[in-house]
Formats: C-alpha cells, structure tokens, sequence
C-alpha cells in the first residue's frame, strides 16, 4: 500500500468507509484529511484496506475575505441592545483557517473577520475590535494573562458596557480565571470560542459569537465562559468562568461546569436566558467597582500524585524555588504516606501547598481519613470544590499580592469571586 | 466562640442547621464530625453561628463483631451460582471501621467481616478469602500490583470460577488496570469497593459486594470495576476496567466509563444483566487461556502541562532516568512549542513519550492543529482515547518486556484489552 500526500483514497475498516486526502503521518499508518474539512484519521495499515479514487480538486483556497455565512444562522433575529461592546481576539480555532498544504489549522481572522460572519449581529451593538494575540491557547503563558486582562481593564474603563473576548478553548479556563482574579467588573466579560475552524459546516462559531454578544449586553457582570451547552445547535450554557473545565477534546459542549450549573442556559434563536438554580447568586451590572491587580507570582505549579510516585517528584519544585503548588491528590485529595514529610519540607519553607482532587467533580475532605489528616498536619491547604485549574490561577494571583503566607493559605482555601461553596458537602 | 473537642453543637449557616461533635481542624473554621457517621464539615466562623448543645453519648466502640445487616438488603433473593469465588481483600473503605476518637475512618476488616455484612450471599458460591493487604488505596504501589495480580493468577490457577478483589475507590483503576495488562483471564476478575464507610446508612458496600459476585459468576471473563451505576441503590454498573476513572471524590456511582459505555448494567434486585451496547464485544468466560506477565518498568510518570509550565519540569523526568512518559496534554493533546525540543531529546534517548488529553473525554487527535504535527515530528505516541491512567500502567507493563523503543510506542498506541478504539474519531 504505497500512497503518496495528496492522493484521494477511500479506507474501508470493519465495513465502514472513509475518504480523503492522504497527508504525511506516522509509520505504520495511512493518514487522511477526511472530506468535508473533517479531522485528520489515522488507520492503522495493517486494519484496513485502502483504494486510490480518482482526483478531485484540492481543498479550495483559504478564502481572502470571509464569506458571510448567513445559512448557519437563518432565521435569527437580534434587537439593537444600544450597548458598546468590545471584541477583544487572541486568537484560537474561533479564529483560523484550515491550510491545505499541511491538512491543519492555522490562525488567521482579525476581530473585522469574526464579525463579518456574523451578519445576524450588526446594529446589535456598537461594536469595536481589538486584536491582541494571535495564539493557538497552548502557547498563552502567564504574561499573556496580564496583558489581556489590562487590555479588558482598559476597554471597560473607556466606556465599553461588555467584553467578548475570542480564545481557544484549550486553555480558555486559566486565561479566563486570570481576568476573574484580577478584575473587579462592572460588566460582563465573556469568554468565548470554536471547537471547529470556521471553514467546517459544523463549526459552533456563529452561534456561540452570538450567544455571547447577548451575554455581554446582559446584567451578569461577571467572567464569563459561553460556548456550546448541547451538541446540537440549540442553546448555549452561560459558565462562570472560574467553575467551568474543558472536558472533552472535540465535542461542541465541551465546557462543563463543575460543581455547580451553569449560571444559566441561552436559547440560541430567542436568546433567553434560563437561570439554572435559584442558589446561584451572581453579580449584576454595575454592582462592583472596575478595578484591576494584574500581579502574579507565576512560579507555580500543578503536581499530580499517581500511585507509588517518588516524592523526589514533590520535592523537584521546593528545589527549585517554586513559590506555591497544587498538589492533585487521589480522591478526596490524598497522597501516599511517604509523601507526607515532603508536605512538610514545603511548610517549613512558607510554601502553600493546596490540595485539589483528581476526581474533578466533589470536594476534597482530608478530615475524612488518617491519611487526610497527617496531610493537614503538614500544613497543606485544602480547595474544597475549586477547580485545580482555577486554584493554580488564584494561587498565582495571591502570591502576587506580597500577603503572608498564612494569609495566602487562608484566602486559597475561601471562597472568592464565586469559586467555591464554603462548606465540604457529602 | 471557643467550643472544644468533643463538644456537641449545633451550626446554622444560611438557614440550615448541622449538628455533630466538635473535632479538631484549621483555625478559622470549626470541624464537625456531623452527626450519623457522617463526613466531616468544615464551616468557617464569621459566617455561622453555633450553639452548644446538651452532650450526647460518644459514638459507639467499633463492633467487635460484625453486625449482620439485613436490613440493607432486605428482599434480594439470589439462587445459587455453583461457582467457586475467591475474595481478595486489600482494605480500602469497603473494609474500615469509623475510629471515634479521631473521627476518621481506619482500615480493619477482613474477608470474613465482608461476607457475614452481606448474608444474602450464603450458598450464592462456594467462597474462599484471600486477605492480601489492609492498605487504603493511596497507599497501593506499583509492587502491591504485582503481589495481587500474583494472587488472582493463583486462584484461578486453583480453580477459582471468578475473583472479586475488595480495593479503595481513589487508585482502583490503577489495581485493576495492572491485572488486565499483566493477566490473560478464563474467568471473571471483578474490583469493587466502596465510598462510604460500612458504618453509615448510606454504605455502598452492601450492593456492590452483592453485585460484584453475581458480575463474578457471571460469563464477562474481563477485568471488570463494578459499583453503583446511580446515586440511588438500584443498580451497579460494570465498567471494563482499564475504561473507567473515578470522577466523583465522595459520591456513591464515582466510578464511569470514559469514551464507551459500561458494558452492562446491573440490577440490584433481580442480579439481570443489560448490555448498552451492540459494539461493545467483551471476552467470554473461557475463550482466554490463564497467563500472566507480572513484570514492570516502575519508573515511569505522568506529567500534566500547564500553560506557560516551564520545560525544564519535563527534562526533570528525562534526566532522572525515566524510561517512559506520559504526557497530559490539552485539547487534543497539546503542549506549548516551547515543550517540543524537550520531548525531542526524550525521543534522542528512546524514552517512549505517549500523549493523553485532560479533557478526559474524547480522543487525542495531533494530525489536527499545527501545535500537534510538531509533536508528533518530535516522536510522541498518541493515546487516542485510552484513560491517562491505564496508559501509565500499560507504559510500565510495556516496558518491562523488553521490548524494542519503537515496538513500544507501536503498541501503546494500539488497542490492548479493549483500552482504545483504533480510530480516532471527530
């Protein structure tokens, strides 16, 4: 089976047929660019049997101006809101295009682009574009946290009523829990993003610009994460930011939030908002003063404990001068009993060391098992329901803030800016 | 308020009430042991208030004997089996007792303390007891792998027509993940376990271990993980083993199977099997001959990137002596680029490099961004949607057959025991 970039091949595996484009790939495996603008496959040779297909023409040029693609939202109406919203763009899938040369995803849309195929939105608002980044989400480090939440500051100083800001979606909770920590807002700050490029026909970018152009106009003046909350085209979830996680790879509905629902649902045709539980308290336009605090510590870091893992793995970061950890324990936050003296290394040293779980969902609860409780001994503190990738952010934010380190092993452990409920619940 | 161990209060928090004894915890907070042999709850101070309430008899001494729990289950009619099933017993909660004098939940019970808590199993099998270790599941290592998976090979050697292993919930899926890479099983080899302790009400024990020998004498000859199905006692799942992850830190149905359904449900009172899927095909008892491999490379690790995360926390592993990685990337598996040189020298020096995704959910997919393509050039293997902690495990199985560096990233990105579907789908 001797296939070459470019050929137009039809793979049959266990009765099923795939066709693409072939592109180059790991040994042992036929890749393809599937039809349609889909995933690259990669089927292992020896499971499956491959024949060429005559050529058809090679994917179309990325186009130079975007088509405006009204089919996806037919239907739609959106009364003016008479609000001024910035579209702050740092890149991500929301944002790209597919390169054929390649078969991948390469960044390329300006903020004009975003709104161009969005036609359902003018006259919405009075809308400005700011382009900050161009980043796949992977490669947003610390430093671009503080620049786009100075950016956020910035814009709701000069007058804007509401954010969107576009990022991928891979590592949108930190960057977003970066904005909720520094910022204290008046308005809606509303992270969103695509899961598939704009080129595919079942890219989720229209209706989650959309849904959170509505947010953004909206009374929750908090940070926001909006995206898919089915994988249908139906409605999108409104996620606080610091509460929601990516949980799948692909999926449109990958944000979930956790511990909690979502603030609300939107209907994607009306653009009702459905509040999901009437414990859910949030901020309301105008109910806090703007404020920025754009400091972090940034030498920290997430540990994750597997089983029978050296502490030497631990001790690598009090060695090297990190400044606080978070250490991802099994279950309700545990660590195997000879990690413990290392716990303690770190205390001696003023190192907060907060615990989150890998379970992701529940709290951790080191009151519950001996192991729990030589843990507490040692010093470490506990984040309850907070999110891991939340704590890593806060944790960041605190150490930034020159507080003792009693005080930051306090204030990591309490609730702030809706990031956890104050008591372990069973 | 200055209450002190021992005291007996009542705490009201936002119009709810709480009782329970006072017990030690962080300052700042008052513990409770709630009443009912409950969790302890942490409430912080300003934001209760608390009330001394008349002392009430201290907790009771744990029993001597176990008392026989009817109650639990009472109407279950189970008709004998004709099997022979062995209990392996290595601690965990499904086998502890409630340690009143400092609150927390202490291993203690042995094989013959399980089966007298659940008298519906009388006449069920012929029931021998292995009691292996008396460890809470933190505390489990890679060595404790292989002793138990030594000890299953040997009772079905024996004549064992199935194995029920009793283990903790927080690293079950790492117990029974070795076993399924380590044995080739003719019979069933069923985990479970429990989220609460036998003491309370709401133990889970009781219908799991029920489950887990009907799943035992049962024709799915997999490693099986089979626990509550729902948070309500009617039925159990069973998950296959290397497929499910625990995603709940206190919740009775923690356990779930990620990117597949479990392979059947269970129902708790008639024992009926339902299959919930018609692709899911699982070995039937017999069709594998009894073997085992109980040989691993330890030395391996998993590390989570973050953003920004410096690559020098990669090369730590790298230059440690590490013989295989895994690398939890996000999204569809990425890094930042400034990662991609140090997963190169790892690929220099034959250590195997396999990446998994954060999301949990989903398939790892590098083909698609162009983040992923420079990963791949720089030799990584792709988990697809294998569980990051079976894929730990099966790095180490992997790595201690002595095979070639690149027959071991073949194989870790292949299917083995039903842990990977082939393809990676959109």
């Amino acid at each position: 089976m001797a296939f070459k970039t470019g050929d137009f091949v039809k793979v049959e595996k266990d009765g099923a047929f795939y066709e693409g484009h072939v592109i180059p790939g790991e040994d042992g495996y036929i890749t393809l660019k599937m039809v349609g603008g889909g995933y690259v496959a990669g089927f292992l040779e020896n499971e499956v049997s491959v024949t060429l297909l005559p050529p058809v023409a090679a994917p179309p040029e990325p186009p130079k101006q975007v088509v405006r693609n009204t089919a996806k939202g037919a239907g739609i109406k959106i009364a003016p809101s008479g609000k001024k919203i910035t579209i702050i763009t740092t890149g991500g899938t929301i944002a790209t295009y597919l390169n054929p040369e390649t078969g991948t995803i390469t960044p390329s849309f300006t903020g004009e682009d975003i709104l161009l195929e969005v036609p359902e939105l003018d006259g919405f608002a009075d809308f400005k574009i700011r382009d900050v980044f161009s980043l796949l989400s992977e490669n947003m480090k610390p430093e671009n946290w503080k620049e786009l939440a100075q950016a956020i500051y910035e814009e709701i100083k000069a007058g804007a009523d509401g954010i969107i800001v576009t990022h991928g979606t891979d590592t949108m909770t930190y960057s977003a829990a970066a904005a909720a920590y520094m910022i204290d807002t008046p308005v809606p700050i509303v992270f969103t993003g695509s899961q598939r490029s704009p080129d595919r026909p079942s890219s989720d970018n229209h209706m989650n610009i959309i849904c959170a152009a509505r947010a953004a106009a909206s009374d929750i003046a908090e940070v926001l994460i909006v995206m898919h909350g089915s994988m249908s085209d139906d409605f999108c979830a409104v996620h606080r930011a610091v509460k929601a996680r990516k949980l799948h790879t692909s999926r449109r509905d990958t944000f979930k939030s956790v511990n909690m629902f979502p603030i609300a649902n939107m209907d994607y045709f009306t653009g009702e908002l459905t509040f999901l539980s009437d414990f859910v308290d949030y901020a309301k336009r105008g109910e806090n003063e703007l404020k920025i605090t754009p400091t972090l510590e940034e030498k920290c870091a997430i540990v994750k404990f597997t089983p029978g893992a050296d502490p030497a793995i631990f001790d690598y970061y009090v060695e090297k001068g990190y400044k606080g950890i978070v250490l991802e324990g099994v279950g309700l936050g545990h660590v195997s009993d000879n990690w413990v003296p290392s716990l303690k290394k770190a205390a001696d040293q003023k190192i907060p060391v907060v615990v989150t779980s890998q379970c992701i969902n529940g709290s951790t609860a080191l009151g519950t098992y001996e192991t729990g409780l030589a843990m507490r001994e040692a010093g470490v503190a506990e984040a309850a329901d907070q999110l891991t990738e939340s704590v890593l952010v806060k944790l960041m934010w605190l150490l930034g803030q020159d507080l003792e380190y009693e005080k930051v092993k306090e204030l990591i452990a309490s609730e702030m800016k809706g990031d956890m409920s104050s008591m372990i619940i069973d």
